[in-house]
């Protein structure tokens, strides 16, 4: 069983840090001419799927946007996770569950289990109710190669009083929420080799500082980094934003692509995986 | 349009506190002699449903346990919906959504449309990214007559450390993550009448004094309070733990019940809402 950190490593290496969010928002749906139900929904998904296949490593679609047309948009999105590992990406399911353990383990098996018709190969999760409320989710990926990205800091400004709040108690204790989870998360993967397959999402455009997170101390343990494009962030500033981690960050670009439309956005990555060559991020 | 907190106000006059979980963890469906797969599912979930109707007023279906079979999952979860609904059920969908507000809204969309194939009277919430990356599934629950539970202080006890950080900043620094959710909730329910409807999740087993929170304060908004049965509170303690708040808070009991299998169900409710009328929470 190859684990998760090292087919992200592979993947990095290959084929550079971008990520392209399938984000089938209503007003793109309408922007592409599609129509807003599953059926322009699958359209958009796949022709996305196709354009980052051509050009990029990772996908990582917005779970909302089907789960927005209910169960239908649920057999669309088996339809674009199956065409998305075949075409051999690796997929990222933007889920965010979370809950108590006995009950987020049931999510684990509904995006983490090979063969499972929602199989990904990673998941976003959510620690609101303690990390350690994930230890069944976090013990399946490492038995099924799969991986996960907890939130930690996100790239929304409201999010910041939250995240930066101050632990009072446990393994982290004064430390701020997201710092918590961040130390928490490279212990999990102290014993892997060298990535883990626990992750954490650390928005691009959120100053670390504030949190008291510094990148750099992070060895093992990979960083989905949202806020590219539109949000404010450039690729061009990989390097300066995550300095010696920037080789295990994956770099999140969602509406800037997107907009360019289902013919525009394989141009559109082209150009941002060449800004990310020369930046030097790979 | 009556909203939500006038039509839960009159639920828990006429029908009492109590809320059932509908769990359909793969070991109560083994119990049941049930298939673990989407029919297995579906016949547990109505057969739970038809138990409510019958003596209680309010459901709760914890999305992960048919999310867990994917779309054919949800699909029975539109159906199980529809069915608890027409029985004049109160419906929480238990999904514990949460995101940045432009994917949280498709969220909202998803599971508070009247119409929709996902329609639920309330749904689940986390505010991980801050109170406000909330405001467009509140705005939709005011305009649509529908609900929303934000999780506060939760009864699994490896959450504490996390919802008991001290903010540093915004409208609640000092008070904890959960105090701070906890009355950013009860001002957004200001303007309602007597229940507003924005509620709180709120673990029974849970001392709120750690968190600083205190219930009694709370004058419009309601409480889903998880904890019950095999998580150690009892439904006789309604009162003590919650005070003068306690007419507002639907008392979710799940495995408890669910173990005495679909016949035995029934008498288990039945003597459970005999508990809580007793105790005075009704």
């Amino acid at each position: 069983m190859i684990g998760f950190g090292d087919r992200l490593a592979s993947t990095l290496a290959d084929r550079g840090p971008l990520c392209l969010g399938i984000d089938p928002h209503a007003f793109l749906l309408a922007d592409w001419g599609l129509s807003d139900d599953a059926t322009g929904v699958r359209e958009f998904a796949l022709r996305s799927v196709d354009a980052a296949a051509a050009v990029i490593g990772i996908v990582k679609p917005q779970v909302a946007f089907f789960e927005r047309h209910g169960a239908a948009g649920y057999a669309v999105l088996e339809e674009v996770l199956a065409r998305a590992r075949a075409a051999g990406l690796l997929v990222i399911a933007d889920v965010k569950r979370g809950d108590v353990g006995s009950t987020v383990a049931a999510y684990g098996e509904a995006w983490l289990t090979p063969g499972g018709s929602l199989e990904a190969d990673a998941m976003t999760i959510v620690a609101y109710q303690g990390l350690s409320s994930l230890d069944d989710p976090v013990a399946r990926a490492d038995a099924n190669g799969k991986g996960l990205f907890v939130l930690a800091a996100t790239s929304n400004p409201e999010a910041a009083a939250t995240q930066t709040a101050r632990l009072g108690s446990g393994e982290f204790a004064g430390r701020s929420v997201a710092a918590g989870i961040v130390s928490g998360v490279e212990k999990l993967n102290s014993s892997a080799g060298a990535v883990g397959s626990v992750g954490v999402v650390l928005g691009a455009t959120v100053r670390l500082d504030d949190y008291g997170i510094d990148a750099v101390q992070l060895r093992k343990t990979p960083i989905l980094a949202p806020g590219f494009g539109e949000q404010g962030a450039r690729i061009a500033d990989l390097p300066a934003l995550f300095g010696s981690a920037t080789g295990n960050v994956i770099a999140n670009v969602g509406r800037s692509v997107l907009r360019a439309g289902a013919s525009g956005m394989r141009d559109e990555l082209i150009s941002l995986a060449h800004e990310a060559r020369q930046a030097g991020a790979r």
